[in-house]
């Protein structure tokens, strides 16, 4: 069986990811091999796709969230192990499937796994991860988790959808923007925190912080995301930036920047997004555009304001060095270059 | 909330459908209230999508074994019927997405929904039907259901991909063509007749019987339908004839037909199958091969074969009126035109 290091150092890697990846050592070798074992398959191509998108990086945040928010917790059965791994699957199935729906090219850097298979193969590997997620669930035997995951599963259907329909809609209005992400980022987020509370049997005090903890931190995770497609630096970010503008993807740079456009710029941007009548020199005008309304810093504020929230949130567990690392995690999130 | 008839009758429909959905009518009309409940969201374009294909027809075939085979073992509570719309949510997630992997244009006699929407909206309404089909087990509370429902999502998952690999291989073998309709379709045949077994409690005996009737009535299914594509009517069949041969796909009338083929028969159907090389006469000439070598009553005196099986296999039940139907619907699904 060819090895694959899911979760191995990589010298971008910021300090903190590594810190963490440390702190959790034990806990995240159970999880890939829970990963490792449930993504084989007697048929070799899901096993070869499943394990290209599985071992090509990224911060494998959600499944570190159910770690580290299961310390925080003082868990100490072996249940979390699982969930993460759990958590992970649902995530990367719809990275699959995104991949198809976006037709991108690059995934973390690397060519996305339609472009190196095919459109078909994705799609059905990503159903299978999705079936083997569900699996993960039940193995865990908690009718408690599999409402919380199995509802979050959903609600990230739903957020797909909802933004597929907003897409080449410029007006889109920032409220329909943040019910998007709300489904397709933060439902996970937090179900990926609620469920170390599950399993924990903490209080509904406590229990209701990690439920809020997980939605902000995933609502300032998308929208460093969706900004970071305006300003950050291809390599860094493993993807090509404006991949979001020439797909006529509507997040919230783009949303800011036609409310305060005015009438000529109002027509660039019907013109690029919703027409998608693009010229190669289009990005460089939208980021112009987005300078000129001091867009992408407000944006970021936006994230911190969310981040903030989710560091208040944790008040009821008390001060420690695990609680101080999820503290930094809010952070880092909103600071990320990639 | 516009009203779908599930289950409404159709002039085309053989008599026998009908005798099943009048002596299941009550709780077909439960299911139908579950599928309609749940296939409704707050994103409307999920509602719209879920509804056109779960209303566009079909025999309900997966449903309906659930509810048959409920009744034949003297079940008389209410789980049947949420396990019954289960199954059928993950056959229509299974649908949606196979459309979009196939490029199917027609799905039962109507536009496919890749079609009237796009792929992209197919992709994503088949990952909340999948998803709402978890939801749906888990609301029977039922792990040892979970785990069958959830085992064959499985399977059907990597049915399709290894039928994906067979595609435009026309040296495919028997054996393993049985063993991607085993998984693909045979498995969640098999499910909807296991579960009704699990809520029934039966003892062993009966429950392998139901086991083995479903697994079997399933490959009697899908070799049946696999053969209509090279010789049904298609206004009859609802979707055209050839679209198998069009698209490359390896079923038993081919992988028959090619075994038996002398040299410069093979070479037609290594240029029309392997290299997708095909004119508007080469469905004509195919169809020619398979009449040459008895090729189509083979194919469905191996449906018939399995049909047996199934029928045999329910031994283990007490004659009457109930069986008798399933006995009947393994000779129909044999012997139907579409």
């Amino acid at each position: 069986m060819q090895k694959i290091e899911i979760f191995s150092s990589n010298k971008k890697k910021i300090d903190f990811w590594d810190k963490m990846l440390t702190w959790l050592k034990d806990d995240f070798a159970k999880v890939n091999n829970v990963i490792m074992d449930n993504m084989n398959s007697s048929v070799p191509l899901i096993s070869q796709l499943a394990g290209y998108i599985i071992s090509s990086g990224g911060k494998r945040i959600r499944p570190l969230l159910t770690l580290s928010t299961s310390k925080l917790c003082q868990y100490n059965g072996t249940r979390h192990v699982n969930l993460a791994a759990c958590i992970e699957f649902i995530h990367t199935a719809t990275l699959l499937h995104d991949d198809v729906v976006d037709e991108s090219k690059k995934r973390r850097g690397k060519t996305s796994a339609n472009n190196v298979w095919n459109n078909k193969s994705s799609i059905l590997v990503g159903d299978f991860l999705l079936s083997k997620a569900f699996r993960l669930m039940i193995k865990d035997g908690s009718n408690q988790c599999l409402e919380i995951i199995s509802k979050a599963s959903v609600e990230i259907s739903q957020g797909e959808v909802l933004q597929l329909e907003s897409c080449n809609q410029i007006d889109t209005s920032e409220s329909n923007y943040l019910k998007i992400i709300e489904a397709k980022t933060a439902s996970l987020f937090c179900a990926a925190c609620t469920v170390s509370g599950i399993i924990s049997k903490i209080d509904n005090c406590k229990q209701q912080a990690l439920n809020d903890f997980g939605k902000n931190i995933g609502m300032a995770f998308q929208i460093t995301d969706d900004t970071l497609d305006y300003c950050s630096n291809d390599l860094v970010l493993g993807k090509n930036t404006g991949d979001d503008f020439r797909e006529g993807k509507v997040s919230l740079p783009i949303i800011l920047a036609y409310k305060r456009s005015n009438k000529k710029e109002k027509e660039f941007w019907t013109r690029t997004i919703n027409n998608q009548d693009q010229n190669c020199t289009d990005f460089i005008i939208a980021k112009e555009i987005l300078q000129k309304y001091n867009v992408i810093e407000d944006c970021f504020l936006k994230a911190q304001h969310y981040s903030l929230i989710a560091k208040d949130s944790l008040s009821p567990f008390e001060n420690n060095s695990d609680k101080e690392k999820l503290l930094e995690m809010c952070e880092v999130i909103v600071k990320r270059k990639s």
